[in-house]
Order: structure tokens, then sequence, then C-alpha cells
């Protein structure tokens, strides 16, 4: 597109990096940051420049921080002792939004993935069997995803600490309020196989 | 969502300022930023920068521009004495693209709309009635929206210029290859009042 500057094309291209932003989408966010230039750009470079110069992770649990320790980690108030393992802050952020976990995370940094070339060291496992010394941890609750990597990191953590920590899987099966002619074969399959006795059902939301 | 890091927040509402960002997609855009970190934060910051300090309108035309004078308006290829009105940038790039138009452009910069207290002069009229008179304009194609606001525009324009300056608009009817059936009523029936001889139909192809 040769009728177009090269300051605006530049924008575009940078816009259309972003996952899911396509030439067009980039295009009318381009024209839209031109058009509110002055109230737009300062806010976007102030914040981009916070983030490159300011954020990092967590040296604790992994987490996204602005400091060395996250706020998490720095709450008086979250449980001790009780740790969530998430694959990604991503994951870590949708459970926090859920509101029922007061604990501290421990944030992987992937999943254990042969095919992929990706062992155990690459990922933050040794970190959370130090933590696990130093930090009196009792549970480590997995929420990781039930795929074949899942299972793999979920056995391969579960072989690495003691038997004094219990380790449990959030719960898998048919999604709350979803219809169950929607639900995949095997989930359903695997639902039926893992039934929940009616009393525990009720018990468990208490 | 006081678990995220207020650098991580900040990026997130720059985000979601954009238009069809919602708060989700703003999440998700911001961390791929941050664990793209180092390959995508200098290249969006010098690109805004850019645009920051670049960007203006042309001072011919109104196309956005990096220096007083458009691409467009620089290019001696463009044929002289023929300009296409558009109301906004966004209809001159699309216009561009459809690679039918070789004359230069002028950017009204919107509408008149009394209703939102538009007047013409409001607009860039009055620059392009100068422009008629100096560069020796022959021919302006109108290509305005088909709304109560475009059509006023294209009645005060038509009005304004002198009588050996020949006005058109660009062609209304049912779309190239769209099917009757989804033609809104209003253009359908528009379509059957001003019907195409058929002769003149596929000369105006050629």
């Amino acid at each position: 597109m040769n009728h177009l500057p090269s300051s605006f094309e530049a924008l575009i291209h940078s816009l259309s990096q972003l996952p899911g932003i396509g030439k067009k989408t980039a295009m009318r966010l381009a024209m839209h940051i031109v058009d509110h230039k002055k109230n737009v750009i300062p806010e976007f470079l102030s914040s981009l420049e916070q983030v490159d110069a300011q954020l990092t992770n967590c040296t604790v649990c992994g987490n996204y921080a602005d400091d060395a320790v996250c706020t998490i980690c720095r709450n008086p108030k979250r449980r001790t002792g009780v740790v969530c393992v998430v694959e990604s802050v991503k994951d870590l952020i949708a459970i926090e939004e859920t509101g029922q976990f007061s604990g501290s995370y421990h944030v992987l940094g992937g999943l254990i993935s042969p095919i992929d070339g990706i062992g155990p060291d690459d990922l933050r496992i040794d970190q959370l069997l130090n933590r696990i010394k130093g930090e009196e941890i009792t549970e480590l609750i997995m929420a990781i995803s039930s795929t074949i990597e899942g299972d793999t990191t979920l056995y391969y953590i579960s072989q690495q600490v003691h038997d004094d920590v219990s380790v449990s899987s959030i719960a898998r099966g048919v999604a709350f309020g979803g219809e169950l002619e929607y639900a995949d074969d095997f989930t359903l399959g695997r639902a039926i196989l893992r039934r929940t006795p009616i009393d525990q059902l009720f018990n468990g939301d208490r």
C-alpha cells in the first residue's frame, strides 16, 4: 500500500503482530489511534514503557509483578500452606477471578511436552519443590489442562513431592450450567465413570 | 483486579480504549505483549512515537501524510483535474485499494449534519473550492455515503462549484455479486427506478 505514509504503515504492522488482529482490524485500530492521537498515544506510550521497565515475574510464584514479589505472595491474608499449580499467568488470573481460592499460586511457565522438547528442567518445577521444603506447604492443587501434556506434568510433579504433601487435581466433568448434549463423548464418559455420590456433591459446595 | 501489577493494569486499560477491544481481549493482547516483550515493545514504541511526531494531514487533500504533502498528491503519475471527494481517510483507502481511480482525492473530514452542529465551515469545503480555482479541476467524483448527511453535503458542494466543473456521484444500486433477496427495499426500489440500459451497462466496464 504505497498510498499510506510509512509511520502509519509501521503502526499497522505493530498492531497486526498481536494475536487475532488481522490487517483490516489493525488498520481500523491505527486510524482510531491517529484520530485520537492526543488522548490515546501518551497513555499508550507510558503504559508500554512502564511494562517494559517494571513488569517482571514474581521470584516466588512466577506471577506478573512490578516488584520482586507479587501482590498475591505479599498479601498476609492469603492462606499459607496451600499452593495452586498452574501452567500460565492466564490460568492464575482465571482462577483468581472465581474468588474461590485464597492460597498462593505457582506458575510453571508451560507443561512437559517431549514432542516440543520441553522437559521438567524447562519449567519452574525445581522452584516448586524448593518452596515445598521452605514454606511448609501441605497441599498442592493442580489446576492443569486435561491434555496429554497436562496429565504428564501432573503425574511427574505428584511423583516428586513427598508423601506428606497432599496433591489433588481440580474436578473434571461436565461444565456447571452446561447442557449434556453439548458435552464431548470423552468428558461425558469419564463423568459417568467418576460419578460423585449425591451427599458428597452438595457437601463439596459448602 | 487487585491481583494484577499496576503496570499491567495500565496496559490493559490502554488497549481496552481501542474500538472493538473489550476487557477480555485487552487482557489477552496485554499478555501477548508481556510474553513477547523483547520483540513487541520496541517496535510498538517506535511506531507510536513516529506517528505522534511525524504523522499529519496533507495540506492539499487532507490524507494522512508524513510530510506537508501526501504521497498521492506528490505522485506525478496521478491524473490531474479529477478529484474524488470523500468523507474520511478510511474511505480514501477503501477506494485506493480498488485500483480503479487514478486522480487525486479531497478528504472533507466529515459530513454536513445540522443535528450534530456540523456546518460547511467545519469541513474542508473551502479548501476544495480553492483547489478547484487553483488546480484547473474539471471533474469532481463524490464518493459520499448515501445518507441524509451525505446527500446534504453532496448537494451543498454541487451548488458551490462553477458550471464548468462536472460533478458526479459514485453509482448507487445493488451490490455486484450480491443476491437480490438480501438487498434492502429502498436500494432495490431505487435500482429499478434508475435502471441502466444494457448497452451502457457493459460499456461502462470497458
